[in-house]
């Protein structure tokens, strides 16, 4: 039975607590948040015990691992602490919105023969788990391409925009990790290109919108990213896979299979999951139970620190290819 | 917090038992099973009471409902007692299989102004739900015709279709309880006719395989059911209303939303989920917090024993139709 | 190169026409239609002669083959004149509207080893033949169930119902003619309900527009039906056959493969292709170059007379099942 | 009626033959093809004359337009020929491979105020169409990314290869054509990477089989095309536009809309449409058609040499970004 602690009582952090709980072969000791009532609140949900001091539960004897999911700027400290302190770390992407801190970080992992796991859910949404399985069954012989269409609902407040890092490092970071994934290869050349077609103010934090990325790896696969911070219709998240044998896609998730035939429309569908604590609520449960899975078994991390690093220099480098009009060896 | 013992631990009783204690309105005190340790093993696996004996349950002053899960010719003695001890009720469908015994059993209810709740799950699916939702808010006008097909994974076993009180009381019970939910009336009349064409054998317990049901209202609305104990490609349940302004379809559910394309086969899904435990899980989890809720508020059923009665009166009918090869009124 | 008469040159026969010229081994000689300057508008425009009377094309020497779209009630007489005058025939459906006369235009072709091809065209769709192929290629073992979905978009007018016959008899014989196809056995037995939905006042002929019929092979086999005379969404046009080791349906036709998401529905589809002449376009088609075939070849009818009367016997059965409450024995 | 000469009997040139002696407002005069008796065989099939010799047919004084469906090189002097001859041209892409010839011949029919159409076809496919319809119709509000899929079933023969300019110039022009058209504007940034991954003895020929191209323009609409000489599920045409109000999508066509469920698949589709000649065959009809009506309107062409230039010019800077990794300013 493992004791974990959930650090960051927000609707990420609630996610996780919930899913320890629910967790057969772990137990959710005690959740901690810094700001009001967050933690008292959801710890008196889940019947464990609560903090205002995320690094007070990292020391504590009775918690075997923990789960950061607080803001962006403390999970390289955070998760040094409770590696440092021998506990087995379930970390929020990204690292940090520093490449270079980044690589510290897992220098100091690598040095500390730490136990990290990086949490980029979508690898464990059940369909996307689907396509990696039937492609590793060869089911649709060599990848060629790879198309990931990935696109939120509507624009987040500016105040979540000013801190989010931008939409490559931000947003695009999980279809990074995503092409990496699905790829089974590293890209090593990369093309962006950047608009502000949703908000043209955007420009007040030299951020954008609406994004292609274009990418290749040594091999010549090849892989397309579209990104939008606005589909009016709904979350928007799609794979398609292109091999020698053949082709895979997954479609979205709606609340209801219902189809609607009217005079104005055939087969009209239900809305889409509305965003991404709905659409991926399986992830979320998977990835928390692969990482007690693996924290029990001692087997290797299902996502590392390293992908983590890696989905983080391609959003680098897409910035920088938006912003200059070139191409960018990775 | 309402106090809840649930009578059964088969597959049911375990489904049940499972929604209680994740209700966070209720409290599961005890499982009972007369059965090896099946009831021994559930509570273990919940944390609570079990039990050998379910009448003993009933009677706990710290129990205020009861659910039943055990096998149908214990349903009305179980269901009775729980009445005049007081508690609330859910109990799985059929009321009897007998419909003498079945009106009798409403009789008494209604005598002791029971709170009973029959489960027809399907009602509770989300899809189900919507579809409901959709013809009251008049999205299709006037219902003129409902399309109910229903069709099991595989044959059950020889020692389950002989106390299963034959195809109709058994299987489309289901689809007479959604047929009436659906069309807003009662049928008034009814044709049916019966094949096997699955197993022939099924002559030895005067069952079938195979059924097409027929039904109209009294305002003319016609209602076609479909059922067969085996559809090779799985688990297949599907509603189709046409109505005076549109018409409304749900389709299946499968386990991801992967479409596989090959030389031999375009945009191919993955498999349907398996069967009714999987299928109706959110049906079973929405029943259940439905009864918790109507209990809680006194709001009436939303299910009650006049419409167990009535789907097995339908049942009856059809037998009788399909036997003699007659129209019957209802 | 055959050469080809078409008699009548209502929309039926227009169709026809065009497909006897557009057919590289057939010669469209005349056309025929007493009404005003049909004949000889529809002559112009596909380059041959026209006649007020149809009985005279079926005379001339240099005809091999007549088409014969007229009204219903001409069927026979210009039927047993072709055959008596050595032509091969392609006659709309159905023979006649009582089948008695329908029997004795069966036995006069029969003695006179007439060469009869009855227009079904539903048969010849694409997508028709190829589940008939499918299910010829064992791709869905024994046929179990099939079911038709069959729907207007909107109800004829007055004039038009008042001469059709009755819904049995003018649009559910085509469904009854690809329930005898795609069953691949004849029904036994016929169970039907009828009710005014649309239209209260086709009381005023003894009509109804809303009907469900259901059926049984000698073997066990079910077949139902279910018509509308208005979908407001579209023509509807389905089929479904359940077999033991599988499933096969079709999909309706639209204009285009479009599909709409926007915030109030997800990938809505065009309309469907409007009515059966644009709906079965193809089928037309392909009937006709059938019947050429056929006629050229020497080789079976692909649609006998037999078939035209069977089917007008099971909209007979179906009147009578509907009317009177009862199965009716076919 | 406008009397029209084809040029070219080879299969472009036997569709549009037939395309024209199908339109009513045209009239077939001639065909030419230099080889063998490929213009004889398809005069004799069409009723029309033939030559072994294009350009006696230009001058023609009963031929009022020519389609010119020869090899790319012929184009240019073929079309000059025929417009300083003062008949109208619809002339197949490209062109010409090298833009300094197109740019030299669209100057020349500027200066003669010649008549000429470049048959881009996908234009003119229906789904295509309504998707411009709907754009216009405001249904998606302001475009913001254009997604094409364009994937070919498998590789052509390597003479056709040796002569075709190269994928971007040969397969690719296409897809620039439609990307500008749905865009609604021009690209002014191109970013394309090219690999060979279906056949890597293209190094023989300098070219690709596998290709995705990234387009921005000068507002900000961003464009993805990704393209492969081989699919083996069949030729992959799609279109994909996401706008500030909805998204639009079409879909591949089928031969039939069976579907098939058994335990191997659910919902398996027949085969798509093999390739372009099946896939196209209404648009290349339309196109035909719309040829006719603007030479005998006088109104503008709908797609013009202009039109052919800028995908040619497309083509190329997808060429040289390719090659050097660099994006290409347009």
């Amino acid at each position: 039975m493992l004791r974990v602690a959930v650090l960051g009582a927000g609707r990420i952090g609630k996610i996780h607590a919930a899913n320890v709980a629910a967790n057969p072969n772990a137990k959710l000791i005690a959740v901690a948040d810094p700001f009001g009532n967050a933690a008292a609140s959801l710890a008196d949900q889940l019947s464990c015990e609560s903090s205002l001091e995320p690094t007070s539960l990292i020391e504590r004897d009775d918690v075997d691992a923990v789960v950061i999911g607080t803001p962006t700027d403390t999970h390289v400290s955070l998760m040094l602490h409770a590696v440092a302190s021998g506990k087995a770390v379930l970390c929020e992407k990204p690292i940090d919105l520093d490449i270079t801190k980044a690589d510290a970080a897992l220098h100091e992992i690598e040095r500390l023969n730490g136990r990290v796991m990086l949490a980029f859910n979508r690898r464990f949404d059940p369909s996307a788990q689907q396509l990696r399985r039937s492609i590793d069954a060869g089911s649709i012989g060599d990848v060629r391409q790879v198309i990931i269409t990935s696109r939120d609902p509507g624009l987040p407040s500016r105040e979540y925009l000013k801190h989010s890092g931008g939409i490559f490092r931000d947003m695009v970071i999980h279809d990074f990790d995503m092409a990496r994934w699905l790829l089974g290869e590293d890209p090593v050349e990369l093309m962006a290109t950047a608009s502000r077609l949703v908000d043209p103010t955007l420009t007040d934090f030299d951020d954008f919108d609406t994004v292609m990325v274009q990418m290749r790896t040594a091999t010549g696969r090849q892989c397309h990213i579209n990104c939008c911070r606005e589909a009016v219709y709904g979350y928007d998240q799609r794979f398609e896979i292109l091999g020698s044998a053949g082709m895979l896609q997954n479609e979205n998730l709606r609340q209801t299979t219902v189809r609607r035939w009217t005079r104005d429309e055939t087969e009209a569908g239900d809305p889409l999951l509305n965003f991404f604590l709905e659409r991926y609520a399986d992830a979320y449960r998977n990835e928390l139970n692969a990482f007690i899975a693996a924290v029990e078994s001692g087997s290797p991390m299902p996502v590392t620190p390293f992908d983590g690093r890696q989905a983080l220099r391609l959003a680098d480098c897409a910035l920088e290819s938006a912003l200059t009009g070139r191409a960018v060896t990775v």
